[in-house]
């Protein structure tokens, strides 16, 4: 399908001129060293075929996209119910870093596992006898998602998180306090810190939101990686949340399960039919791709793609 | 299909001991009079056929329910660039009748139209020369959508919302005041507790999910009622924030684009599938139907009619 | 003593270069007349000296200076253990409009009767057979309190205010859906309205503020106005919320039991010593007069008159 | 003075009853060994006389008591330009635990000095060249000010909030991060643990509130330890955010400046007259000493002490 590439070379173009009202991260000094005007991405089809336009090859962090794929590692080691009896199900209109629900609500629980509270209470429920073997567990089911053995952490941008990372130990502490997270912070915020700073590029993620389009199942290996019934809750949380206090907004225009990082990732799954990931590093004020999402409306529109 | 029937009948047979967990609305003293024991459920498959179980001539006011045929209305009125500009688009992570985001976030845009303060700001815009010819837009919108001619208002229960609508009032004249509001207070609101009292059973309000299902067009007519644009966008706030603060545990439970009303009434749309109508008064403590989102988290898995 | 009228023309002209960087208030269109540079004081000694610098006959609303006299009406009227179950006696942190708190604290009441949401509660309780005799008890009461026979309202702001009120009706109708306030809102506010819409002088601030001084004695015809109970109670509001939410800041510059209006207007009370009415429009951003604020802050330094 | 020895007795009698409404603290494990019906008062006056009812010998941590003399510190070291340019003025309306203002109130600065957000940035304040002479001159201040050369930290309370001390962990990691505290989080908080964990009696506090009622001058010595602009603004938050989200109902109801502290003491001053001690470890609601609260409104009524 030429078609596509053409198609989707002429969206980032289009797309491209928006990059300039975004920003780059700056919070993570790392990630300041982005090119903003960057601008890529990649659809995977059922039949396994792979549309790339722009760069493909260049890697970026996963940040926020980590989330979902870290809650469908705790939803296959406890199961629903103690997950969500740790976090919420709500969005919750603030800010992914608000801390303000955590006290204005009881119990205390996060939101929703895709703010950074929830996501942090998330990542203190994996599984494994001590450090390395939850983040060896991780990466495994990273690497494993994503058909990607060589995925790792970037860890000049690990440093650079750990060290800037207090807005995230308040939140930490906060769940602690309330006798919510259990475990070490600071051993939990490293495994956190590990989990955002996976470098990966386009590929990876549109692989990682091709199994989730086909409910859990590698449509190339007809493996299954994931139940059914997660894969389903991670796309609806994915909907609902994905896109931080822009959720909804993205609901309307593009329709499309997706969930986005501060590094630029976005990665998507159109259920039955593809899986896309984008790179965009230039940022709009609610913390997503800015191009990314100009290029994802234009491709529901030109493909018919949104769920609703 | 004889067989739906019967699954309808289990489940609300299953569904009804919740009911004693939830009570009937208190806030409007005429909603009081319902029983909490009743429960019922409509399904309008797309060739018209109609399975009904439970008492299925039952009337209550839509209350909410009216909600996103409004904003359907409303976008028919202005297009969606006027519409988004008094209204956002966003969960709010509050309850329904909350005014705390009014007063926090800049500009003071009610986050949907699905909580009060923004089904306000919708019942404003709808146009009309005077108040009656507004009214009789509504009415006539809600008959031809419904397929219902004899739709109508409860005056005793529009009379009992208007006398207790205080909590409305607040923040209505708080939208006045900051500019966001136009009109005549003490009118919009007149219109808006007439829309909320509209009587209707479980056929009328499955038949209008059932017009949603298909884009807009009743599928036994053939008449575009609402454009494609429209009905998407309504069907999108149906599962971001259709159930107050509990859409988002809603779309990993059942995954329906429903509306609830604290009349007991929920309005349910499966794409290109049914429609489906459910009554029960008594509520649960965000404002749904307790047994209803029982029947409906049923129902989907028994059917698979999940969108995600 | 010459010599106060001379400290205080210094203290005025050094504090009227502030006046630049202040606004008169906006949002009640009637205030916005006045001439933001005016600024004016006066002083009333415990004989009976009146110093007066810059010009003392101009008049102009009081605004909220009304508030602690209506206080001491209303607790005349009902006893403290009536008053306070009907708003709290802390400081709120929040600006004098803010709604917020009357939704996340429980139960809903105001948090002092020195914010708008407290003041019109106050207004609530205040006592007469009907309209026409509460608004003619507050007036006798003003009267008495200032000395001044005249003392009446200024119509165009109270119908400027009127107009224009609309964030206090959302208070008000807040309050009254929360079964706080009682009667009939829209009259409450017309009093309301009234009570911040009457015309006062310097003069007539400073002769409040020396009865308030004395403990409710008038000390030149040696009348008890107010009990010392009363008295008290009014002067501690006066310090812990007299300023807006700037109330600490001059509490630890000025030490002197005062309270503003956007009006311009502040009235003082140094216990045991003397009254002061300052007048000076241009506001800075909590609302008190700028210059006015500086003059007290002056003078209390010169003269030493901080309680603490 | 023999009157006020049994005037206090008799008091404390009256308000012991009281004491059985309250509850020791809970939160930090060593403060839960307290007896809750201990209830102690001293008085000092000006002339030296010490006047003791109950127990006066027994040891309490100080808690939040060290507050304002930490404030005071911070103010002779950097001057109050600097110290306000980190935390405000104003009460808060919130509890003393809340974080919530800091994150809706731009810039993040805490409220003020007596709430443990903005407690922990005046100890970030304190000058020394490392962690043991910050906590040598820590420590030598409050045995001055005391008179007490013995004073020292209780260790087991600090250890045990050092352990459980994760709210205020979270408090400072978000002024960390919003770049208002400065240094090492861990290190300012031991420091604050230790100040709060500093051992008391009665005679302790009265002597503290003495010499603060002198306006920092020791008035059997004739030693000046607190420049008079630093003692009134010490007094000043005494009054307006002392007894925290009570504070504005402690002033109508005592008009003492007074601070207390969730171990049970409440230092207060009497400008002029004395300094008073009271020990009670069954809290209100609120945090303060529920029998303390008691019988400083009996004294202040009885002896005519209130400021306003």
């Amino acid at each position: 399908m030429r078609n596509l590439e053409e198609i989707l070379k002429e969206i980032i173009e289009e797309s491209r001129k928006y990059t300039n009202f975004g920003n780059v991260a700056t919070y993570i000094p790392e990630l300041q060293k982005a090119n903003k005007y960057d601008l890529a991405a990649c659809v995977m089809d059922k039949d396994g075929n792979v549309y790339v336009s722009g760069d493909g090859e260049k890697k970026f962090t996963i940040q926020s996209v980590s989330k979902p794929i870290m809650l469908a590692l705790a939803l296959m080691d406890h199961g629903r119910e103690k997950v969500f009896s740790k976090v919420r199900m709500e969005p919750s209109g603030d800010p992914f870093n608000s801390i303000m629900k955590l006290e204005t609500s009881k119990p205390s629980l996060p939101y929703n596992p895709m703010i950074n509270a929830g996501a942090i209470m998330i990542t203190s429920l994996i599984k494994g006898k001590d450090h390395e073997e939850k983040l060896n567990r991780i990466l495994a089911f990273f690497r494993k998602l994503s058909g990607n053995e060589n995925l790792d952490i970037n860890y000049d941008v690990y440093l650079s998180e750990k060290i800037t990372g207090d807005r995230n130990r308040a939140m930490a502490y906060l769940l602690k306090s309330e006798g919510i997270l259990e475990g070490d912070v600071e051993e939990v915020l490293d495994l956190y810190f590990k989990q955002c700073s996976i470098d990966a590029t386009i590929k990876d993620l549109a692989k990682m939101g091709l199994n989730l389009a086909f409910d859990g199942i590698d449509i190339i290996t007809n493996e299954r990686l994931i139940s059914e019934e997660v894969a389903r809750i991670v796309k609806t949380f994915m909907v609902t949340c994905g896109m931080y206090d822009a959720s909804g907004e993205f609901a309307i225009n593009a329709g499309i399960p997706s969930k986005s990082g501060v590094g630029g990732g976005i990665m998507c799954t159109v259920p039955k039919k593809m899986g896309i990931g984008i790179y965009g590093p230039a940022l709009d004020k609610k913390g997503n791709s800015i191009g990314g999402v100009k290029i994802l409306e234009a491709l529901s529109k030109k493909l018919n793609l949104s769920i609703f």
